[in-house]
């Protein structure tokens, strides 16, 4: 098999940067381990910079996400009993969709078949070879059979424990790395949203998020013990936790409903670098995670291929390689400032067991100044919607 | 001896205050256990935000302080080989002006004098006495004869080490603090300036302020383990040092000249509250320290003796006891403010030996995103030049 760009991982990563490869004439392959109903159905993020879905549009696959998502103009930070309007748009002139990555995915998949794009699901054994020369492969294997995709570049897009970062030596790469003393306990509630905007709290007893999926089903979480275990916590003890969180003294309350799933995420910084690796590169959860607080993730995938499928497009039509060259000195300034500003809304909004109480003293007079000065408002909004494409 | 408020320590807090009073006509003695001479001629902190520059030209004594001291409408942040202006008036409209404390303590002590106020120098064996009634009283010797000032109010502004603080029983105080692992090591230099503006620069081998006290002398800082001898630092080994960490691409060179001074100095973050205990009130340093990184330690005593100046001139006009009693919370503002942005500030520009790798790369980012974002540029900004009274 032979194609110009082989794709490892079919997340918003690869199947965006297939689908954006495809819109300038270039091919490529997707290949995937697990099942289209499985991708489809895995609900993660759901927070959509203006840049993103600006790039959603241009690709043509906006549609649902313009009449599904719901464009949300500000945040609330909940503290102290009070609840604080960040107004993103009028401090920032943009906005954000609140969209489930998987309806992201569900549009990207459609549209790559749509177009008779090669998304090959369910593959194992998937190794990558050559990357060092100009014609590298990804061996894997396929309903059975072994398989070898020729390509001339090989993009790693298959998330934090994929097999493409570790292709790139070791003696080669840095990592940096934070892993957080915490973890989010998420649910997943049939019932209405209990705010129209999302609630990022931060509680004595620790942080809490009330988010949204759909007119229907929401998605909540609060902060806690990485290594706790859901069935250690009754819905009634997660109501009560949410509810104690959520205290406001202006009336709001959250509304309850049937909980029908329950899960606990890690929390972690990490980036890796360089991001290429001769023709290898990685792009997305492979190459750096954020703690979700930030909601940057899927963003910053975005921004890596929208920045492949550039690098790629000069390539293939000017045979330059300028921009192959730089990605990983372009992107890593992206990453760069998400990465400081998950850690820093992170920062902001738990609670640390090990904060002195000077430290607790100075969590809160941040969040004062955050919500008192039009300053620090908009450092959290521009970050927030995203910073401009350079 | 009576008076109606008793203030102890003759530094810009307690001087200020008694000149406000003053103004007010409200009578005040000032106690210090230093020398005039003393006092008059040890060289501290030098910068004075709008809001206090503001005060001193409403009290009367600005004169010399707009005729000598220099004022400054940016900063420059060094990091990376590469100098970045933070335009401070264009960002906030306000400035500030470099003039050193102890040109503040000569206008504010010929001010008192002029106006027959009193002030007893060399006092010693201070000690307070019933605060919790409504005539405290200090007791002190001086010239040889134990005294007694009976008050209405006593102001504790003598410092961190002062004796006004801990006559707030530890039962009834709580305090805040933390001790960073550095100092700076400070030197005055017979020399022009280097820089029309003073430049804050963040080395991997640690921080560096070059700044000025007057136009024939230059005040300059660099990081320093807290426990170092000034003797382990030949001039020629400090000149090396400031040098490496200011190396510029730019062609910019610092002025060497006579080093006729070095000292080193601890960082500490201190708060102590409630900042008042019946009659007794603290103001400045007595109360709470920060960092010298952002320039605030002298502004906040200038913040707290402007507000113990508005709460005691309704109690004796008005008989109001609302501003008096409100002092704590309303000082704490400001000071948690102040708090917060000297710690952000010193964490952004100094070396922490037990950094990791990923931490040190988040400081970089931040760095590269105060010099690039408008918003971020200004959160410094409106910080360093002080935010508006409320």
């Amino acid at each position: 098999m032979n194609t110009l760009v082989a794709i490892i991982g079919a997340g918003p990563a690869g199947l965006l940067l297939s689908h954006l490869l495809y819109l300038k004439g270039i091919d490529s392959v997707v290949l995937e381990t697990r099942t289209r109903e499985d991708i489809e159905s895995t609900i993660r993020a759901g927070v959509l910079e203006q840049g993103t879905m600006d790039i959603l549009e241009a690709a043509g696959v906006g549609a649902r996400m313009r009449s599904e998502g719901a464009l949300h103009h500000g945040i609330e930070l909940a503290f102290g009993g009070k609840r604080h309007r960040i107004d993103l748009s009028e401090l920032t002139g943009r906005a954000i969709t609140v969209y489930a990555q998987h309806e992201v995915i569900k549009d990207l998949v459609a549209a790559r078949l749509a177009a008779d794009g090669q998304i090959l699901f369910e593959v194992s054994d998937v190794s990558v070879h050559g990357i060092d020369s100009e014609q590298p492969s990804v061996h894997f294997t396929h309903e059975g059979q072994p398989q070898q995709l020729i390509a001339d570049f090989v993009i790693g897009c298959d998330g934090f424990h994929g097999i493409a970062r570790p292709c790139i030596p070791d003696t080669l790469r840095r990592d940096y790395q934070r892993i957080y003393p915490f973890g989010w306990f998420g649910i997943l509630v049939e019932s209405e949203p209990s705010s129209e905007e999302l609630i990022y709290a931060q509680h004595e007893r620790g942080f809490a998020l009330i988010s949204t999926r759909s007119p229907t089903v929401q998605r909540h979480y609060f902060q806690c013990d990485p290594k706790d275990d859901v069935d250690n916590w009754s819905d009634d003890r997660i109501w009560s936790e949410l509810h104690t969180r959520l205290e406001s003294s202006d009336g709001w309350k959250l509304k309850e409903g049937k909980i029908f799933q329950k899960n606990i995420i890690g929390m972690r910084s990490f980036v890796s670098t360089p991001m290429q690796q001769g023709r290898l590169f990685l792009a997305g959860d492979a190459a750096h995670i954020v703690p979700p607080t930030g909601a940057k993730g899927m963003n910053l995938a975005v921004a890596d291929v929208r920045l492949l499928s550039l690098a790629l497009d000069e390539f293939y039509k000017d045979g330059k390689q300028g921009g192959l060259e730089k990605y990983t000195e372009t992107a890593l300034k992206r990453v760069w400032r998400a990465e400081h500003f998950s850690w820093w809304m992170t920062s902001l909004l738990h609670r640390f067991e090990d904060a002195t109480p000077f430290q607790q003293a100075l969590q809160r007079a941040e969040l004062e100044y955050v919500v008192s000065s039009r300053a620090a408002a908009t450092v959290l909004a521009e970050n927030y919607v995203g910073l401009p494409f350079a």
